[in-house]
């Protein structure tokens, strides 16, 4: 690692192309997230503007229009009958899980380019159903897994790339976080299995260092064990407030990783190899830092300027410089297909006992 | 947590009862661990003394007894035959897990206390004889789990018990080492299941997440599932160069762990609760530091005299201090027994590919 360049170049955007231009986004679903996070993220942008929302509630929608100067404000069903389709070329789709499908199918039928948020659906079957969709519409697709194009996680896989850690032998992942503190409605969409899908932490937390180290090694999971329970009132509709597994990755590397929805805020994810190690902490979300060790020696990079809305401003530009140029995306539709077919192997191997092969 | 007491008595001996006295130890298998670390740390313990040594060789018997200074060095046959044995109260075992037995043996028909390196024997029969043997001459039997005397150990442990974490939800540990850099010597002990017993990466280094887990959480192991491979051709005769686990103790807190005999040295031990987190690291040796987080809050303690050899001098005065006052030790036979049986339901998971209750 050639260090003055590290520090130099440490948020390089190291994926643009050159191009040019602006997509001009739809928000479908205006919760906290879209609101406080995403739609700052795009004012932020090279690339990319919002000029539509699209929320249940029309009151709501032209009072968020109005406090962040968004042209166009609509409802879902507005949404489905095509109004203001002349005012975007993409949709960035935060509603619950179980909605991706139906959002992501209007957008591909106008001929829209869909980001949508991670997990890709509630189900296998209907994640499929989006995937094909947007196929045969013919229109980008991508799973917003922001890690992806963090700066940390892009400087780690190149590390690893490189072989600085030797060949890779041990991965270990966390998220958790106390979900009832940060939402204080046991009824909420997260705790619901017909609008999350499988469940809760897997599907909402787990699914972080899965596909960060799917990202990391450049490999699958091949099998999977796992453990999942609840114990609190609140989760008695969903298998897994808390969340283990043992996954194996293609080239015998293991990986063992926790999550919880009730639990202190924490992210990790360390690699191991037969030379090196490379944690990144907090993982995901928040100013991560990457600590490099080669037998002895120690390395550790941060950028304070990181947090989840910058992580935000770099996904939606890179987004949007695959579909200006119409280049292949990293997370496409068939990459996060992968993910929940592992996380339908976890739930699968939780109720068997046994080992599960995605 | 009080922060002046805190600092101040960070290693304190809260173990000490008071009584005095001294007890003369003959050390069994005097290799690297024994000359480099265990008797430079019975030279600086306030209750122990080293009498005898006791070797395979005459000849390197005399020569390490004379550079430490020590009275007596017999060869195996002569222990067995009870020489020199007026010169010494009690023996420390160190040797491959597979001669454990023998030793403990004629240490208790001689009526000498025994403190056994973990793991306990190699295998779980040979364990159980080693425990009735002392239980049947009624000699006290303690396995060397220096952890549990540890001061960030203990301390963990005491705000573990007072709450701090809230309710314990999840643990990690890790312990990995490049086993070959160490000691260049395809054909070592440890990769010999003859000696070493079920495995290698498990039964050497897997050992101290589970017991430190247990010691931590003050509970036990109630299931396992486990991943065992080898690749490199020094590691052809044991299942497990590379090891990962879920285990689920009693209380439903889930913990999952890698260990690694050819991997980048790290050890790390994280207990995340509902409203806290301890985190112990470099874990199993070396000077660690205590993190602890409660909300947004973070706290870390360390000791820089901490090493190898002044843990092995804590314990060795924790075993002297119990053995002198005839009063009953924290990691008995029976304790360390129980981790023999989890370290074999671990090997039974991986064959089975179920769940396994030790």
């Amino acid at each position: 690692m050639d260090l003055e360049a590290a520090v130099e170049n440490y948020a390089e955007r190291d994926w643009r192309t050159g191009v040019e231009g602006t997509v001009r986004f739809a928000l479908v679903g205006i919760g906290w997230w879209t609101t406080d996070v995403a739609i700052p993220a795009i004012e932020s942008t090279e690339l990319c503007r919002t000029t539509t929302l699209v929320s249940s509630s029309a009151e709501k929608g032209r009072r968020v229009a109005a406090e962040h100067d968004v042209d166009h404000a609509i409802t879902y069903d507005e949404f489905h009958d095509g109004a203001a389709a002349d005012a975007y070329d993409a949709i960035y789709v935060a509603t619950p899980n179980a909605y991706h499908l139906e959002y992501a199918e209007t957008a591909a039928e106008l001929g829209k380019a869909v980001l949508c948020e991670k997990p890709m659906e509630a189900t296998v079957e209907r994640a499929e159903r989006l995937v094909e969709t947007c196929e045969e519409h013919d229109v980008p697709l991508m799973v917003a897994y922001r890690m992806q194009t963090d700066p940390s996680v892009r400087r780690a896989r190149r590390l690893i790339e490189d072989g600085v850690l030797g060949e890779p032998v041990q991965v270990y992942g966390n998220n958790s976080q106390p979900l009832l503190e940060m939402i204080p409605d046991p009824d909420q969409w997260r705790l619901d299995p017909e609008l999350s899908g499988y469940g809760t932490s897997v599907m909402d937390l787990g699914i972080y260092p899965i596909n960060t180290a799917r990202y990391l090694l450049d490999r699958d999971p091949v099998a999977v064990q796992a453990w999942l329970t609840s114990s609190h009132e609140a989760f008695s509709d969903v298998p897994d407030e808390r969340s283990s597994m043992l996954l194996r990755f293609e080239g015998d590397v293991h990986a063992v990783s926790t999550s919880s929805q009730r639990a202190q805020r924490d992210s990790q994810l360390k690699v191991t190899g037969t030379e090196g190690q490379i944690d990144l902490r907090p993982a995901f979300g928040g100013q991560c830092t990457l600590t490099v060790t080669r037998g002895d020696v120690t390395v550790e990079l941060s950028d304070e300027s990181m947090d989840a809305e910058r992580e935000m401003e770099l996904e939606f530009d890179y987004f949007a410089d695959r579909v200006l140029g119409g280049d292949p995306i990293g997370p496409d539709g068939r990459h996060g297909l992968t993910d929940m077919r592992v996380i339908e192997a976890i739930h699968e191997a939780d109720r068997t006992g046994g080992v599960v092969e995605p």
